[in-house]
């Protein structure tokens, strides 16, 4: 059996994550992929647990590391129990965010050492990255604009525009240190250009 | 000013930590120490939410990395926000269970590699390690049976009696590797030995 291929959609608030998930759920479909969606924080009911504490907006002062130590925990029971045993099945899995999230909020928004985010991913994932990371990629004003206009912001999405500048220059920087892994959609096109993008990289894969 | 001692008690269940706490707080704070006492998984809002995840009886197969990370998540935030500023500002901290459980438990109970435990250990706490660490020590089967009379198990209480002396032997390991800072106490004698045992401890101390 031919192992599934692990697509993972990546970007700061407000780029239509969930619009451009949808399109390219229903593309693969149509070429005969069975495909699984998740998502990152989260992906089980453990991990989803996981993200409910790390998204509610608290009085606490979250410590960094212990920030990234509940995102990796949450990442390795994902892996475990759902993404792997899919891309085994030869199921295609298409994950709304995942590492490149931790590098980018973690690692640029919140200024985390890079290289302690390395050494957890290379203990929790051992070798496995996604075949491919489409970054959807915006102003962030414009983004946060698009966002603003849906519900209460949670812990990420109440910080400021300087932290999501250093989201956005952090995507930048890993799709070009690996620019055959990623590809960087202008997401302030109209949404039809975005998905006809979209589409071409696919065809590609 | 002095900085406090950081203090730490650990066993396997039905040891009688609770009762021994207790005594050790007593006895310190007769000696006019500020005394503040907390525990392991927890001892923040959020450390006990990770407290609650990690304890809960679930459907869903855990992964021990996943468990591992989740444990040294509440650690980081439990050391940032609680007990390296009690320490610092001359607070003795007395926890219940500390690092030496997850050697214990993670390492001994589940199997998961030693090493990696050392490698989050040095992350999360850098240089930082317990001054005393009181175990107190029992025969399996006489403290699950003291324990089974106490409430519905948890995660961890429903083991079977080989991970427990699993667990058992990491604690000896870990005392015989640096007995200047670990003091192995009987927790089998009746109750006022035992206190007069960690009470000669203490003095040492």
């Amino acid at each position: 059996m031919t192992p599934g291929r692990f697509i993972t959609v990546e970007g700061t608030e407000g780029v239509g994550k969930s619009t451009n998930l949808n399109f390219i759920q229903q593309w693969l479909e149509g070429q005969g992929h069975r495909v699984l969606v998740t998502r990152e924080p989260g992906g089980t009911p453990l991990a989803e647990e996981l993200r409910s504490l790390l998204l509610a907006p608290r009085d606490e002062t979250v410590d960094p590391m212990a920030e990234l130590l509940m995102v990796f925990a949450a990442r390795a029971q994902h892996l475990e129990q759902v993404i792997k045993p899919a891309l085994a099945a030869g199921t295609w899995v298409l994950c709304d965010r995942f590492t490149d999230s931790t590098y980018a909020y973690q690692g640029g928004g919140r200024g985390f050492d890079q290289s302690v985010i390395a050494q957890l991913e290379t203990l929790v994932q051992g070798e496995l990255r996604p075949d491919l990371t489409v970054i959807l990629d915006i102003d962030v004003e414009k983004g946060l604009a698009r966002a603003s206009q849906r519900s209460v912001p949670d812990r990420f999405e109440g910080e400021a525009v300087a932290f999501f500048e250093r989201v956005r220059a952090v995507y930048h920087e890993l799709a070009a240190r690996a620019p055959n892994r990623y590809a960087v959609v202008d997401a302030g096109q109209p949404l039809e250009q975005v998905q006809q993008a979209i589409k071409q990289v696919l065809t590609n894969l």
